[in-house]
């Protein structure tokens, strides 16, 4: 099928202009490592500054601000996470949160001595759960990963036992975006007697999430990916409701205090998941992802699944016909129930692709080895400016060959 | 002296116009929690949404953003903290900072055994020490202070020993306003050989700090206050030079790893004070920040700090003329220099009295016990607001008592 004609049977092609840009000519492939901004998120700043900021000034605590982290917490709860109300806060960077998360867990199942990870996990998931299990003297236990999918239940269940404190795994996988069989894992993991948590950076906004059902333990996710929150946008955290009254972190705050204004002399964790925060809220940085999430409540999930498969198998379709011919691979699931919002398309020569490409304003990016990530945010991304991105990697190719 | 000829003669009193609201009635004496954005971070951020971010994408992070928690640092280094380039970054909160710096001093002191601190430090500082010295088993030292002064050197000097690994104390008093004696209380705890982490929260912006000519170690301060950086915006932290090559901070992040990018098996520390980040660093967070910072540039800091001292001086002659015969006394330091931004009038009465005065857009902030705090921010303070207000609280008085 041409694209015209996929763009124009695409029931969600025209939120593509809400977002600053989409009438551009870039060729934009890295909505998955930062999302294009709304452009109502323009308005949404300054007029946070003339109004709330300036105007209400202190009294913006009381009247919104305090509660803010949790509020939003709900709505992405509702509409991205599966989470029922009062597990889900938003603050800090995904990697303070991975670290709270992950003590959290630790000092839950005092006396198991392994975390359970992959090798493919991302960078920064390998690197706070490596520091975890230094300071708290547990063993890391890795899971060897094929590199074009990911972590299977049934390599789970051979490494998980009763000396397991924590399984931590991306929900979909940074470069192959493989998705995990969550449900199955957080089973295995939990008959083990150990928790579960899920990094879902990669796909919280694009593949639709059923934290409660799963019975999952805890989770973090960035939000400046396909939950478009802006570059360094915070992170969020899910404590399950059965934690919440004995899972504890680290970095006592005042924020995460029973009654943090009354600035006493001993730290008491408040109750429920606001105990997962420290410091004061970043106010600012979570207004764009509140304009995100009302775009979400009226386009719904599952139509931006719908349209993210599309996307996906199209990018796919095209690989094969174009670039198979010059050695191309695709590195990602072809299955769609076991693959996320992007598309990993291999060949020894994609380091050079990729520069070449950016050189005109066709944006993927890069992950060794050899991997040129196509990242299809499915409310900003057209199938034309797939057709049109797909045509420049073969050029590119043909180019630097 | 009235307050037209005071504002008449103030050099400075035209960058009040700078910020939103400062023609509106608003009596604001909360500078000191959360100052008033600059009019130009309005556009700013539009800007930023519209151009680097909408325009640049992801290209953002090479471009500016990757660097921005160091080049913002420095400049907060060079124009507010007295620090040489290369030891400041931008990124996390407060209590998140506190608590890289305190593990990371604690670490770096083994066999150690004790934290000092004073038992009037901010909340959060307490809990961070609190749950450090739990985890890594040492015992608090507390200090107990005069409620209307602050710790002096000498009691530091009567504490620190060789069980001394830390000394964490705010160089400005949230309450009483009080200027520790950062110099003498550095030599002091360093001839114990302990390290010394000072939170500048209460004086980044509005009391000229010399880090690198006290010998400090660490110190944390947040920019929401007179530094401008909107609610929750991010805090910054200061690691001597000389300290930069041994102290690492338990929250192992891609942000601080050496070479990011290349997302390697296992986790280095970079080099320099980029190893205290762990996430992706709040770049919206840090704009209104770097708008504070070119606005200080124009003014310089002592500036800022002379008018602070006269703003304070005002207050307090006017409390001491108008409000000490219906029982109110100052909690701050008479000494002006040793007297911070803002300036603590007591009274039984005052916690009714702040609540009736928010009643009529009169904002200063109550701290228990009886304290009606009035943050003098100085940029965006006149002296004509400085007698309206104290006129108001003794209006207020009169009226609860």
């Amino acid at each position: 099928m041409d694209p015209a004609s996929l763009d124009a049977a695409d029931p969600l092609a025209s939120y593509r202009d809400r977002f600053v840009g989409a009438d551009s000519d870039l060729v934009y492939f890295d909505g998955n490592s930062l999302g294009r901004p709304l452009a109502a998120t323009r308005d949404t700043l300054a007029g946070f500054v003339g109004g709330p900021w300036g105007e209400r000034l202190i009294r913006g605590w009381d009247e919104e601000w305090f509660d803010l982290p949790l509020t939003v917490g709900d709505d992405l709860g509702r509409l991205v996470l599966g989470a029922a109300p009062g597990q889900v806060a938003v603050g800090d960077s995904t990697t303070v949160l991975l670290y709270k998360a992950m003590r959290a867990a630790v000092a839950a199942r005092p006396g198991r001595t392994e975390i359970v990870l992959d090798r493919d996990n991302f960078p920064t998931d390998r690197y706070v759960a490596d520091g975890v299990a230094r300071e708290c003297g547990l063993t890391l236990r890795w899971i060897d990963v094929d590199p074009a999918a990911g972590v299977t239940a049934d390599q789970v269940a051979e490494v998980v036992g009763e000396q397991t404190a924590l399984v931590t795994l991306s929900h979909v996988a940074y470069r192959s975006a493989w998705i995990a069989d969550a449900p199955a894992i957080t089973r295995i993991a939990h008959a083990a007697g150990a928790l579960v948590l899920w990094d879902l950076s990669h796909s919280g906004g694009s593949v639709p999430l059923e934290l409660d059902a799963w019975g999952a333990d805890l989770a973090v996710g960035c939000t400046y990916k396909y939950l478009n929150g802006g570059p360094g946008a915070p992170a969020y955290v899910y404590v399950a409701e059965r934690h919440l009254d004995t899972l504890t972190q680290p970095i006592q705050g005042w924020m995460g205090a029973a009654d943090p204004f009354l600035m006493g002399p001993t730290y008491t964790p408040t109750d429920g998941v606001r105990r997962f925060l420290s410091g004061t809220p970043p106010v600012l940085g979570m207004l764009p992802l509140r304009d995100m999430l009302t775009l979400l409540d009226e386009v719904g999930i599952q139509a931006v699944r719908d349209k993210s498969v599309g996307l996906t198998s199209y990018a796919i379709d095209l690989a094969d016909q174009e670039l198979a011919p010059l050695g191309v691979g695709v590195a990602s699931p072809r299955d769609p129930g076991r693959r996320g919002g992007h598309v990993t398309l291999t060949h020894p020569a994609m380091r050079e692709v990729v520069a070449a490409l950016w050189q005109q304003d066709v944006i993927p990016d890069y992950r060794d080895p050899g991997g040129l990530r196509v990242g299809l945010s499915p409310l900003s991304t057209s199938y034309a400016e797939v057709e049109c991105g797909v045509h420049a990697v073969r050029q590119a190719l043909d180019e630097v060959s």
